[in-house]
């Protein structure tokens, strides 16, 4: 346990990561671990409760609300960005920007014929950060969990892209797609092309670093209408951002609508990497 | 003239500024000028023209559509964000982020007592970039063109902040407010609290630097959009992204509906910087 | 007091400004203040002090040696890099990569004719900082306190630059620079040669900021350096990187060897920004 | 070929990689390949010729000057800073501060016990990346190609720490050490230890990216220099800087003086990493 107050938490805005320093915890999925929970907060007389997480996280606020009567309200926070009822998850836009930076220096070293570039970057269940970066990055091609790949199309277009007098390609992978991570790929185009083919995955410096503007006006925003909504006896709810705007919904909606990736973008890839 | 294919807009994705090197053109402003701009692009038999910029271009891409028949779609595009159609116009996302670095560097250095430091960020007419650089940055104070700053009353919170134990602030000023600019405001502090006061100016670099994730998603985006209605034969419109949507307006929509800065965001940095 | 621990200490490697806070102190410069310096040591039985500064705190550091028998070894740490006794100084290199992402940003937006733009850097005594920005930067021209400028002579130079097909020109002023500061440099400019000067006064962000690798590096090295000299028994001495070796040098090297700017650097700026 | 004059020069100074978009040649090896350079030269009335790169090349450039007389004068520019004869090559200062970076935003997510990261950063042959990186980025070890290492012994180590309350530890592979890459390394210590080990692969990000302020004064100063040795009449020289001055030095000093890595760095990293 420990206090924040005005003396803890200032100077943080700035800081990548989480000062709370929590993570997964088996236990409280257990009934005598919520139970625990529950009688910790009310030892504590904590009387609301913001959770900040993603789907799992607010599965739980769920229940400590509806079974246990604790006050609750969910922040969307997760870089994968898939919880519906918010434009923006906090942590998105800064590990898109991360992600970015390092394929813009990748870019900046295409300066040989015939070489390919696989970067792997987040994303288990959803391909939003390797849409938004691929999209962003001018990527030649992406590869995502939502979508089957056929690589050896995909190598022909390569090829093609080549033969018309591209020298460099970037291929985006995010890490949870079917044709496995960054280096089986990264062989199996090899294998095809007969390029060579240089591999980058950028791991969890994505999950860190000085957060981007909109990540804190977001967080910011998000963090008082959530004590807002506790102080007027609002429970089980999430606050999200939709068109600059705060908005309230049932913590429900984060599992029971699956935010769709967008892909249109994926279409336009295609065209804008010709 | 300059034709713009693969190979010349090649590799300008992560570059900052315009390579258009456009300007603003008062021969345009007379009846002559704009008839020798439409007889020049009946010559180079150009057929749809898409409009870059804020209120200003629109109005004239306004007058080729109405009274000249040429088939014109705007795209927002100011580092001021104050185009209504759209929650972000391309820019303005790069400009805070620029700002916001310098903001979180001059905060590293509040290393003595009563040391006050004062930033000029840009926004003639409107707040947009100092509220969100100032929530965003952690700042004390927020001067903007839209609100009357009493700058006694300012001083003396300023005053009380550092006697409950703050060892600085910042105070964001935007170009334009009423008070002047961060060197008059910066001397009106000085003159009444007696501390020592910094001046930043940050200046054109707001407007340069390699753009931000969301700046070239929603680029690349609203620019396919854009061709995509010259293509129905849609005109006199502009397309913007609300809530991670392109939506389409009617192009005096920009000026005739004046967005509004969020005042609410004025409050929550009162509220964050206690 | 605060005991520099392994946790309080751990992960400040990356944070810019200082997490010591201390600042000038005028006391300290009267008999008395440096007496009570000496108890102040005593009393918490302080066997040696490592002084980290610039030529003022290592004259300190000299008499609490030289009268006083205090152990010192003093580690050079200046953003003004002018310490003679090492090749970099402990901010310099942080200084000057903050200073050229401004000037990178404001070269992007050199987009229009006859525009002229005038950042202001740090340096009150020496023109290092401006000398190796205007460099990096490709500057046109640099204005430093070593130099007595003459201003005609350099507008007459900048209007040939538009002559030849220029689109923009970057004037680097150091703060210290007998022509005054930016502005008043830019109403000169602007007054000879009838273009529209724009000004940034980048300020404190110098200051702060993420350190870069090489003052890192330094920063690791010196103060190791530094306590194990104590440790030997030394005193009266800072220690310094020369060609990247450690150098030990007498305290006093500091202000008696004035370390030279490197004027063959604006000869060189001169020939690259034709 | 491709004149280099103003124009096409003009605003690469904060470009990443190489304009120049030379590689190696399997055919200049042979004589018959050489040969072919020599009359190109003449061909083109090269009367002299400046080599940017790093041994390989300046062991071609020795033969193009003492087999045919072509003047040549080296520049070294190599990310892996192995050439004795400056204490900088281009490229270095800028691949260590990518890798920086990424170290900095992964210390941010160590937020969980007994989790730890292994980076794969740059360097066939020598450590030079990964030691500065690692004593910058206040890593807990450092595998380079100069050193066999214990894998078993660091794992103990590793072990002790956290046992003493470290929350996570960063281990630096260069892609050269004996231990294989990062993923080999991992599943090691995985194996050894039983904890989480996340892997990044930085890659080629680390031969891109904006050049920081030393790399663009370097390049500048010896790019000048080289210039000047040609119009003395001067050859089979390499220019280097020492100590902030220009120095020359035989070719061939390049490959028979091996610039050593300075291993008491790693002595150090283990120190402050404690």
């Amino acid at each position: 346990m420990l206090d924040l107050d005005l003396s803890s938490v200032g100077g943080i805005i700035n800081h990548g990561g989480t000062v709370l320093e929590t993570a997964r915890c088996a236990e409280f999925k257990t009934e005598a671990g919520m139970k625990k929970a529950v009688s910790t907060l009310k030892k504590h007389k904590i009387e609301g409760l913001v959770v900040i997480g993603g789907d799992g996280s607010f599965r739980g606020a769920h229940q400590l609300s509806n079974r246990w009567g604790v006050p609750t309200i969910g922040v969307p926070a997760t870089i994968d960005n898939d919880i519906a009822g918010t434009d923006y998850a906090i942590g998105f836009d800064t590990a898109v920007n991360t992600a970015l930076q390092a394929i813009d220096r990748i870019r900046d070293t295409a300066s040989s014929l015939r070489r390919l570039f696989v970067v792997e970057v987040m994303g288990r269940q959803a391909g939003f950060i390797a849409l938004e970066t691929g999209l962003a990055g001018g990527a030649e091609e992406v590869i995502i969990p939502e979508i089957d790949t056929d690589l050896e199309k995909m190598c022909q277009k390569i090829v093609r892209g080549y033969q018309r007098g591209k020298r460099s390609s970037i291929v985006i992978v995010a890490e949870g797609s079917e044709s496995g991570g960054a280096f089986k790929v990264a062989r199996q185009i090899g294998d095809r092309t007969g390029f060579e083919v240089r591999v980058s995955v950028l791991g969890h410096q994505q999950r860190g670093g000085t957060p981007t503007a909109l990540d804190r006006v977001l967080a910011s925003r998000l963090g008082a209408a959530a004590v807002q909504q506790l102080a007027k006896g609002d429970t089980d709810k999430m606050v999200g951002i939709i068109s600059n705007r705060v908005e309230v919904s049932n913590l429900d909606y984060a599992w029971k609508f699956q935010k769709q990736t967008d892909l249109s973008l994926l279409k336009l890839i295609e065209i804008l990497s010709i």
